[in-house]
């Protein structure tokens, strides 16, 4: 049974100031929940209910610190989902630590990226790509949103998620010689200019794009041609984390 | 004022049976609105705020049928989302015709795609690879739903969109020596596959891929190589609209 306390600690963990404190976040879906398991991810808490708990095999259980066997009922009060999944797990942020050296790789910087959704694709797109490091500004949506987890898919582990001053890290990077890539749209054609193994590649904000004040460390822009009907109305953009993907697979077949 | 009679007949086009009856869909959202009055696409009703309505030069009203002013509680009566814009039209789905050449162009075919949002992303993709052409098997979600209407962000205007009997179809491709591209999991790799300029690119359920009796009609399986790290748990594909992008990006930029 799921006390009182537990739940509303739980639930507090949907907000980002609360994730900050406890350094927690949350896992919801029988499936994801069941690969952090299997993959020995340390689980502070899981949350589900007596049948998923039954099916798991006593090592499963070593990683994981407190056990509670939940109703549906329980489970509807601490999911951010309107129909609840069988298993939430509650799961260690990794410590924010600081990138300065972006030699060898390749990396994506997101600047205010707003949407959770958005982010969780472009993490899951960064994973699948190969690409190891994504820098965020500040003001991008947090990443452990339990939105973003849940629409990376698990990818949230594979790739190692910064926050930091943008400009900043955009600055070093200049100064290293390293090339930034800013998505736009009025670039280089992506399918035409030379894409180095090393580097980072800039997204922007859904509706505005990259910012003032980011743009000028942008030392190639680069976009992704409309093969659609000229005139078209309606097709402005694609996606950001539709761009993301296509971008990511340019470079990675290369 | 909205009536009550107009209030609960526009509440009915988010069924997909009162939109089939009426030959009729729902466009929310103050921009999109605005591009398909700009784009002269005719209206049945346009239910919008005041300041939106005043907003339109003469020439832009003489597209729309029937102009209801509305106020914000009317606009969250009739509208699919949780907080309204300050628009919504409704709007002529064309008629449902069917492909039966499909030589000279590239055509997407939709196997048993569930959720609105892949469904419109994936519009919205074809849109902007200049892909004219969605075959949609009929157990596929509406694409005039207003989940996927919005998706699209008005690509949708920019496609045909079929629904029809996705193995008779292929069928008839096949006899017409069509090459059918099917994205899986254990093709060819993409980037080193021969790509046509004319064929269908066939994508499958969300989590269960291209259904059997559907799958033999493949010519050539294709699949977007994983670059992350092996054994990399929780990665097990790209989400469908991601992979569409990827994809048509391949299929358009040769």
């Amino acid at each position: 049974m799921l006390s009182k306390n537990r739940t509303n600690y739980i639930i507090s963990l949907q907000k980002k100031k609360s994730r900050e404190n406890e350094k927690l976040y949350i896992v919801e879906g029988d499936k994801i929940v069941m690969e952090y398991i299997s993959a020995g991810v340390p689980i502070k808490i899981l949350a589900a209910n007596p049948v998923f708990i039954n099916s798991l095999r006593g090592s499963e259980k070593n990683s994981i610190e407190e056990i509670i066997p939940t109703t549906y009922e329980e489970l509807k009060k601490i999911s951010s989902l309107k129909t609840p999944h069988n298993a939430l797990a509650i799961v260690n942020i990794p410590d924010n630590i600081t990138l300065n050296n972006f030699s060898g790789s390749l990396c994506v910087a997101l600047d205010f990226i707003q949407d959770p959704g958005n982010m969780g694709t472009i993490i899951r797109a960064a994973a699948w790509f190969g690409i190891k490091h994504i820098i965020c500004s500040a003001n991008c949506v947090d990443a452990f949103n339990p939105k973003t987890v849940q629409a990376s898919m698990g990818a949230i582990l594979q790739v190692n998620i910064f926050y930091s001053d943008l400009e900043k890290t955009l600055y070093i990077a200049n100064r290293q010689n390293i090339p930034v890539y800013g998505a736009t749209l009025d670039g280089d054609s992506i399918y035409e200019t030379n894409l180095s193994k090393e580097g980072i590649i800039l997204l922007g904000n859904e509706s505005r794009g990259i910012s003032k004040n980011i743009s000028r460390y942008v030392t190639q822009k680069i976009m992704i041609p409309f093969f659609g009907e000229k005139n078209s109305f309606g097709i402005e953009s694609l996606n950001v984390s539709m761009a993301a993907s296509v971008i990511f697979s340019e470079f990675s077949r290369r």
